[in-house]
């Protein structure tokens, strides 16, 4: 059945009941906001916004689960990014009129599964309906305790630098089917003094810099030292993008007891010194090529 | 200038730095995630999203100016609705490459007067090129007093059913340039126990009976004292939609105080009594015929 055939109130009632809820949900999706319990005294509020386009995000053939899954999971990446935790989730849908109810159901499917996989409350949105390609839209919000947030701008000259996991390739599948590193970033948080941290969804090549740029410091990498993906080039590792891992810069002096500890929480995880921090230098940044640039 | 020969970096270090940022935020637009205080102890979180697509919610012809404005004014007349305070704004635009800077500027400068409006700061959001028509979608989080939020559940049989201002011919130039009665509905809730309310958004035969339904009563209008805006119809007081004012009831006590300490406290904002909720009753239900919906 295409959508154009149901209407906006009866596609509602098919996907309203099915939302995970979680507690502190005080009004949810079919109110006209959602109300929720604030973070508790002393936290932040995080708040999120990310979308996918259709085309330029993802091909209209691909899997409509995997496309929202990733739609959740790339807001929650960037919790990860400042240590956060994610709680309560709000969906916009811009579908054309002649897509099929199936395809939105298995899409929703999907963005259910991986807000379930961490907690998350899906408490509202909007569906629109369109004249161009399909959009999804997903606003996140949740906490963070005000002594452990991290941004990109705590790095420090002599910082060794980390990522998480493998890089590259993650067009051939990865970018549909990541896991957001929240587990290790909120380990990481409460275990070590974390300098600096972000997502790595441009690629190295495009976020490193800009972790130096808003860290106000250069770097210096090993390109030989990159964890690959399976097949993957070093030159993919720079430039390829949507890697979702953690890149992050840690005091030298935590550098050992951190591969120690890591390798006995995280077993299946490979994380990796790719450099380090130092004074600014223009040089040898330059190796590095820029990033996926949208609107070129 | 055309956005694809701008890049988004490019884009984004020309919109940034005018985002109006009020207390409370620690990282903003250009970090991973907003970081800001959350609601004081007592108080609830508020989060609402909503879009507006061109050509479905506005022209392509539209001065950008308003549509900015309209993308922040909507979701904030949800905050109307349930009397909450909005504070903070994420903002996704999915726009061609071929759109030009200046539109852009245009729009952002709208959202940015509507949110300054209200003292909401823009935390976030998002950019993405597209191949089909310009979506901008706006999701806000803020805050309610526990004691103090408003659903469209409460409503109880007896009670007399308000709108504020006038009702009608919106897409004659209201729907692009409306207030969202939030100055109103706080100063309801700090001085009357209102029952249920929402924002008139699909039209008052569409909305009503959602009100209607939520709060497992029925109701009778006389259509003939709808407040018409100049040069509409009793119908399109009904069906038009989009006139973003205040529908709620209260207790029959406090109808007359209310009245009257209303027409002082905004003597340029009409309040009319509709009518009134009562035990459910289908036929009287009839006459309203149904509003704007989606994907029909």
């Amino acid at each position: 059945m295409k959508l154009r055939e149901l209407g906006e109130d009866r596609l509602l009632a098919r996907l309203l009941p099915a939302l995970p809820i979680h507690s502190g949900v005080i009004a949810g999706a079919g109110d006209d906001c959602a109300i929720v319990d604030g973070p508790k005294k002393g936290n932040l509020l995080v708040l999120k916004t990310d979308c996918l386009v259709e085309r330029i995000h993802f091909k209209a053939s691909a899997d409509p689960a995997l496309v929202g899954w990733k739609a959740m999971m790339r807001p929650l990446s960037d919790f990860a990014a400042v240590s956060g935790l994610p709680e309560f989730a709000l969906i916009t849908l811009i579908v054309p009129a002649t897509k099929s109810l199936s395809w939105v159901e298995k899409l929703c499917r999907g963005t259910r599964r991986a807000a379930s996989r961490f907690s998350v409350s899906i408490v509202g949105g909007e569906t629109s309906s369109a004249t161009g390609p399909t959009a999804i839209s997903v606003s996140v919000a949740g906490f963070v305790e005000r002594k452990r947030f991290v941004t990109r701008r705590g790095g420090k000259p002599g910082d060794p630098l980390f990522v998480s996991g493998r890089l590259g390739g993650a067009l051939r599948g990865k970018h549909l089917r990541f896991m957001p590193r929240i587990e290790e970033s909120r380990w990481l948080t409460a275990n070590f003094r974390v300098h600096a941290m972000m997502d790595l969804s441009d690629g190295l090549g495009a976020d490193l810099p800009r972790l130096a740029k808003a860290s106000k410091v250069g770097f210096k990498i090993d390109v030989e030292q990159l964890p690959l993906a399976s097949g993957a080039t070093i030159a993919g590792a720079i430039s390829d993008g949507e890697d979702y891992e953690l890149l992050f810069a840690v005091s030298a002096r935590d550098s050992a007891r951190l591969q120690a500890i890591w390798k006995r929480r995280f077993p299946r995880l490979a994380l990796t010194q790719i450099g380090s921090l130092n004074r600014r230098s223009k040089i040898e940044n330059r190796k590095l090529s820029s990033g996926y640039v949208h609107f070129q």
